[in-house]
């Protein structure tokens, strides 16, 4: 990022000089690393967003249309809903919000009853960022497949951290953000569009090619991408995305699994402890969500920040459906998560914590 | 940005913890000194965004409705002139492009001749990215508010470089870039939106404010944030915006309208040079654009990269109108910009190679 910043601070695509050309290089480096990482796509059907709600936006803005039915589960995230919930007084779509249990699985049968004969697309995300759980993706493309809808996947909490391949999955969107497995920093993110879909943009402009046409140009990923890209972010997750491949999905989401386990398992030992999500032993992503009895979630939370130095999210987690599936809608939770470069120590850290809390609160 | 990134990169608004508190404050910091920037407004009537175009595409697609007459200039961006030009094929809205002349000036009676009875919205550039010219920007505020229509400026060319003041200049929506007068990296940008002004938003999401409701929360700035922001691009362009309120905008202006001058009297004595936008002595940005008689316009801009290591951008500059207006639509032109680093020595250097190129132009 320092580089992009101090060497080549140009705008990609539009000038032809030495460091816009340097600029322009990065941009498709980043796209290629990417379309690597979900199975080997065209690096052009990948579009650069401002964050993953932007890409969820650009992808259900522009792909339903008044009158459309759409499903999705009652594990979305806000930045799925909301777009929906809006449509719904706006353009008058419907949409079906299928149940998952208190673990985050999901009812295939349910899901198969719930299509109609104008259901155009299925969204969801392929893991709940309040539980951790993963839906079975491919399973899901394979029932939309055989529905004639398409299928938009929010990656929010699993691209670099959990497998996707896009096409052997069946995934026709994939929506994800720069700043969570594929440790870029925050402020990028992106969208795969498969070159069979096609999307009305977001936003257009200026986009450096066809500047005389008065519409937007059609060719990808430009009809996506208007103004200037963030580039120095793009960098940051360039070399993020380096690092992912270089590890390998598969050795990270070992690790964080692991270490998910090592916490649940000191959590599951203490007094008062709930813990939500799939059970253990089950594949799932490296959140651990919990409540204390006794101790509201944001008490819970805002200790271990002031007393214990460990930053977790307490609250809704913009997914507030998720929240009653588990049966803590009143309560929120405490989201633990670990990253690839989490230790152990810093996991036995979190359960040391807590039982020092719990053991504390005793005492008054 | 550095420390952003090292030290605090957490999501602003959303986890309670010492680090996303951190962020937060960066934020707003970044907002108050914008709001100062521009006059003194409400911190909260200002929004980030990724970029002027995004800004621009959430003013007009948040604003104009069906059946609407939007009035804007024929130099604009095509950030204006592409989405006005879909909201024509998609909603039903009616578009009128006062001209400028070739030098950009802009006939204010035939702008006021312009208005109809369901003119809701003026766009215009406050000057253009082609010519360098100023807007009479409160001239046209007055007649917009004579008749009852709002206006929206394209400040892309202006903030941090050319002085803006929303409330005495009578703007309503103020889009702008954070990588260009204000000094921050690309990927940041913003749009000030009156108090008096209702937007629908661009996109929907997580805002870390009401996560319990289905809809978007309409408190500001969160209603035009969805998603993660852009948490280091925004740190860095906090000190971009200190810098400028320190340098002052008025000092900033002086040194580049001066520099401008400087190129445009060194070009104006050599041979073949045609020199755009308004006269010696007027008001302009630092922005000035040229043709070599003889020879294409990326051709002097490669030469320029190549042989003489000066960036500048040759072609139509997403704003093919405003080529239309200066005459220059099937040859583009050479666009030349200093900013507030630039030195005498970088303005004779330019003039110097020109000498040069054409010197040996002339030998071949």
């Amino acid at each position: 990022m320092r580089e992009a910043i101090e060497e080549y601070g140009a705008n990609p695509g539009r000038g032809t000089h030495a460091l816009a050309m340097r600029a322009s290089r990065v941009l498709l480096e980043t796209r290629t690393r990417i379309a690597e990482l979900i199975g080997g796509v065209n690096p052009s059907d990948i579009v650069f967003t401002l964050n993953t709600t932007m890409a969820l936006n650009q992808a259900i803005q522009g792909f339903v249309r008044p009158g459309d039915h759409v499903i999705c589960t009652n594990v979305e995230h806000n930045a799925v809903r909301r777009p929906l919930e809006r449509l719904k007084q706006t353009i008058g779509i419907h949409v079906t919000y299928v149940e998952t249990d208190m673990n985050g699985e999901m009812d295939l049968r349910a899901f198969r009853d719930a299509f109609q004969s104008r259901t155009r697309l299925v969204v969801c995300n392929h893991s709940s960022n309040l539980l951790g759980s993963i839906l079975p993706i491919d399973r899901i493309a394979e029932i939309a497949r055989a529905k004639g809808a398409k299928l938009l996947v929010d990656a929010a909490q699993t691209l670099g951290m959990y497998p996707v391949d896009v096409n052997r999955m069946g995934i026709d969107m994939l929506a994800f953000p720069g700043h969570k497995g594929l440790l870029g920093p925050q402020g990028t993110g992106g969208l795969y569009i498969s070159p069979e879909i096609d999307l009305d943009p977001l936003m257009v402009g200026g986009t450096g090619s066809r500047p005389e046409s008065v519409s937007q140009p059609d060719v990808r990923p430009d009809k996506f991408e208007s103004g200037t890209p963030n580039t120095p972010g793009i960098a940051g997750l360039n070399e993020g995305v380096k690092f992912v491949l270089h590890e390998s999905v598969e050795n990270i989401y070992t690790k964080e699994w692991t270490l998910a386990h090592r916490i649940m398992e000191g959590l599951a030992r203490l007094k008062g402890i709930r813990l939500f999500g799939p059970d253990f032993g089950k594949p799932r992503t490296g959140i651990v969500s919990f409540l204390l009895d006794g101790m509201d979630a944001s008490e819970v939370a805002y200790r271990l920040d002031k007393e214990y130095r460990i930053a977790v999210r307490a609250g809704y987690h913009c997914a507030p459906l998720a929240h009653a599936a588990a049966g803590t809608l009143e309560s929120g939770a405490v989201r633990a998560s670990v990253g690839a470069f989490t230790t152990e120590e810093d996991a036995d850290e979190l359960v040391r914590s807590m039982e020092d809390m719990i053991r504390r609160m005793d005492r008054r």
